[in-house]
């Protein structure tokens, strides 16, 4: 069975299932703290990073950019990355600015104030960082109104890699209660659409024990 | 003409321009000081980062590895992304590992403080990050030690991505002595092929006023 070593409230693990579930393969999940650095896993990716997918008599997955990009090449039915050349540029360029601009100017501070030192045990959330996150969220939030203003998707006429990059850092933020949903109505409606797709529905169900989301976070209208 | 709005000591503008050449493309250079937010520059790519590549009558590309994805597709004459999907799986592991990771935990306190706090006029470089980046380094090197002792190249037979990821980033350490040779004969050899090639060269030129390398950076023999 396909197999995919995982962390409930990682974006990048979030992003790969939600890939998965878009391209209709069946998986199994294995809860995976990767932050204690297990011999085995550091074994499977010496990165020590979620999410690593095993694909049996295929082999061994880890990045989740190179996994999404195995993914399409290995299961073209369902593209997410785009038809044309100019297309997948464009989803390409904005999958990265949230997987790295947005998850290291915002989600990063979160989830390593908020969860990954209670795991650690290495006490309180520092309030510069969380300031930090909440003051640059707007910016990003701001970018995502302009192009779903002008754009159908946020690369263009299709649903694709940038959205699903987008809503996953944003759906570990929504879980932590850290999204300012009053800052934009576009992005509200625009996540409202993603959240209500059948690829989503299993991110919602996830529940980290010690960390309580809020009443909106399972909401399809919120 | 394709032009490239770049920075000299980016890592990434680096990579791109390394894989233009091995593409056998030719390209303008436009220095870019992309640390002071050029208003044209932000209209071409809002995260205010370098590369910046423009193809007349196709269109404007960002992101470093949605360029190399888009070169490779355009233009894939001499690939760069290996030729199976396994192979490509590997090789953009790799590049993420030093895009990412070794970007984050080396290049980027490097780069901040003996380089943009100069020309941001914000002091001298911070004795901590610079402790930080040479501490990590050597857990770098070791990989990459391991790797090419198991293989050819980094991600397998043949030069990819990942070798050119790797060593676009060194060669911003290198010319900022701040690469430890001694630590690796594996990786000193690895990287000597690399200097060797005829696409690697006009970084070899690079000359940033302000910045002089060490007598050992244009040296093949070094």
């Amino acid at each position: 069975m396909r197999t995919l070593y995982h962390f409930k409230l990682s974006p990048f693990s979030r992003k790969v299932r939600i890939v998965l579930s878009e391209k209709h393969l069946e998986f199994e999940l294995i809860n995976e703290r990767y932050w204690e650095r297990r011999r085995e896993f550091l074994a499977m990716n010496p990165a020590a990073q979620v999410p690593v997918l095993t694909e049996p008599s295929i082999g061994l997955f880890s990045d989740s950019t190179a996994i999404t990009e195995y993914l399409e090449e290995k299961y073209p039915e369902y593209p997410l990355l785009g038809k044309t050349i100019i297309e997948r540029a464009e989803a390409r360029r904005l999958s990265s600015w949230f997987n790295n601009k947005f998850y290291y100017e915002v989600t990063k501070y979160v989830l390593d104030e908020k969860v990954i030192k209670h795991f650690k045990g290495r006490g309180s959330p520092s309030s510069d960082s969380l300031r930090a996150a909440r003051s640059n969220i707007s910016y990003h939030f701001d970018y995502i109104a302009y192009l779903v203003k002008h754009r159908k998707w946020l690369a263009g006429d299709n649903f694709s890699i940038a959205d699903i990059s987008a809503a996953s850092q944003i759906s570990v933020l929504d879980y932590l209660s850290e999204v300012p949903w009053e800052h934009s109505k576009e992005v509200k409606e625009w996540y409202a659409l993603i959240k209500s797709r059948p690829s989503f529905r299993p991110l919602l169900n996830d529940n980290l024990p010690g960390f309580t989301p809020p009443k909106h976070y399972t909401n399809l209208d919120f």
